[in-house]
């Protein structure tokens, strides 16, 4: 992997993590940004990263690539193997920004952007070469957290696609292939859902910000750190299975719950599509068996967490410290 | 915490997941649940938890009580110290559940129940002893996920809810005082807007039950294993602080990201509480620290993960062997 070149285009916090995510996988790394204190603020990143990202590592991690600041887009992305844009989101500075970089970039250069929010689509709009644009979005912080939502807009070329989720599994991600555009793509959608229901509870009076933490970390924020909402569900289910699950669960779509209430119908076609993934995705194992690795995978996040004595880690080990107590 | 009982009143998935947690923690428990496969069930969940629980603790965990199984309420709650229903959602049948409890509870034993769903003052709704009611809504595996949602109605009584929480605190869980009734309490309505988002997002044929699975527990799932929403947005706005996020990320609500378009007003005034329950919660760290403390849990998180090649251990796992196979 080495003599491979990144550019990246916007160096904040998403920017300056895909910087370090490239740099410790033995890519070389050239920076643009306005901004004064960009420099410092990657340098203080990289340290982070350097101090954290090779202990996920059983092996040597490859020696580091050269990092670069640079002054302007073109000397950026000239011969760059990976362009990322990681500008503010607004289109018409995305829509700029992608118009120099096809100026200047190689035909063979993946160019990727970070965008939470636009469809590859609308990114394309005007694009000279449209075939190489795609939405390459990661989560915070990036030099740690394997997830990319890969979006192909209409005109992206496919093989761009397969090399990038290349590329991406090549530097530790897991490039998680979008299937159909959307606002927002996936994950995000949820963390929008999630960040309104927390502004309601917090504006009624009903939880505060501490509470609202508490009641994700030391619950289902355990559990969707090794299985997600459906898996989860599927165990939750027991014996009789995914339709069960949703027999049993989703009337509760029409109860008051959360402020938002349109819903869909759950009709027999809908919870058949869902029972039938679900049996793709998990049907290899008994529940029993899920219900096993589950465990496993929770005392396993549970005593790293100890070792770090937060949350969950701190709870046990002050419990652990009252046992010793009443002994 | 010998010689004390818990009375299981319905013994399902979450029941059972009581019984386990008391049993372990040296509680005696007696069950009652209508079911003929009930005690089967219990006993493979029991195994379960023998074999994972005990992973948590650093000290060796106290004698297992006695588990019997009994054939009516009066039986299971006589002299008990805590009496826990989890029989199913449906308000005539938690009130006749209570009724017979009542008739034969100490005094000074809790009376909790598991609903995920009602308010306690809706359970107190003829209830001849109403102080001694009170919601505590557990997590699946309950033998193993540390919250308990702890939620008291209009006519319990406080010293109740203190004992409680104490008795909870002792069994290794993490009691939550949710301040306010309201439908739900507070994870569920998270679940509940995450799961209708699921629901839609898989009808709309964009994503499967395994691509929401996986943008969950590579990306924010991983995250909110240590950290919640807040706390986790709050290192994201980085320097600048949480008003900074809210005016970033705030308008964002206003977008057609989710199906669900109600949104709460950011007014100043619900901004300026945000932030300052942010500093309240958060402020005795600085962001950088908080950066170190949250690269700290992650890396440990999923170093645990590596051990049971499970998620995003697994993916690691793979990327060692890739950088093995390179050299």
């Amino acid at each position: 992997m080495s003599n491979k070149t990144a550019a990246i285009i916007g160096g904040g916090v998403i920017g300056g993590g895909w910087a370090a995510r490239f740099l410790l996988n033995g890519w070389n790394v050239r920076v643009y940004d306005l901004a004064d204190d960009a420099e410092r603020k990657i340098n203080e990143m990289l340290d982070n990263a350097r101090g954290s990202l090779p202990q996920l590592a059983d092996v040597k991690m490859p020696p580091e690539g050269a990092l670069s600041f640079v002054a302007d887009v073109k000397s950026a992305v000239e011969n760059a193997d990976w362009i990322q844009e990681s500008v503010p989101e607004r289109i018409e500075i995305k829509h700029s920004v992608f118009k120099e970089i096809q100026n200047h970039a190689p035909e063979s250069a993946v160019l990727g952007s970070s965008t939470s929010g636009y469809k590859p689509s609308v990114l394309q709009q005007g694009a000279t070469r449209p075939g190489q644009i795609l939405v390459a979005h990661p989560f915070n912080p990036v030099y740690l957290l394997p997830l990319v939502e890969v979006v192909a807009g209409a005109e992206t070329d496919p093989a761009v696609v397969d090399r990038a989720c290349e590329i991406l599994t090549l530097i530790g991600m897991k490039p998680l292939k979008v299937r159909k555009e959307i606002d927002a793509h996936i994950a995000d959608r949820f963390l929008e859902a999630v960040w309104r229901e927390g502004l309601w509870l917090i504006k009624d009076g009903v939880a505060t910000t501490e509470e609202i933490d508490d009641a994700i970390r030391y619950g289902f924020g355990l559990r969707w750190a090794q299985m997600g909402l459906f898996e989860t569900y599927r165990v939750a289910g027991g014996e009789a299975g995914m339709a069960h699950f949703i027999a049993q669960f989703g009337p509760c779509l029409q109860w008051p719950w959360t402020k938002l209430m349109d819903v869909p119908e759950l009709t027999d076609e809908l919870v058949d599509t869902i029972a039938t993934q679900s049996d793709e995705q998990s049907g290899m194992h008994s529940i029993r068996e899920l219900e096993r690795i589950r465990d496993n995978n929770l005392v396993a996040i549970m005593r790293g967490l100890k070792q770090t004595d937060w949350g969950a880690g701190q709870l046990l080990n002050e419990h652990d410290q009252r046992m010793k107590d009443a002994t």
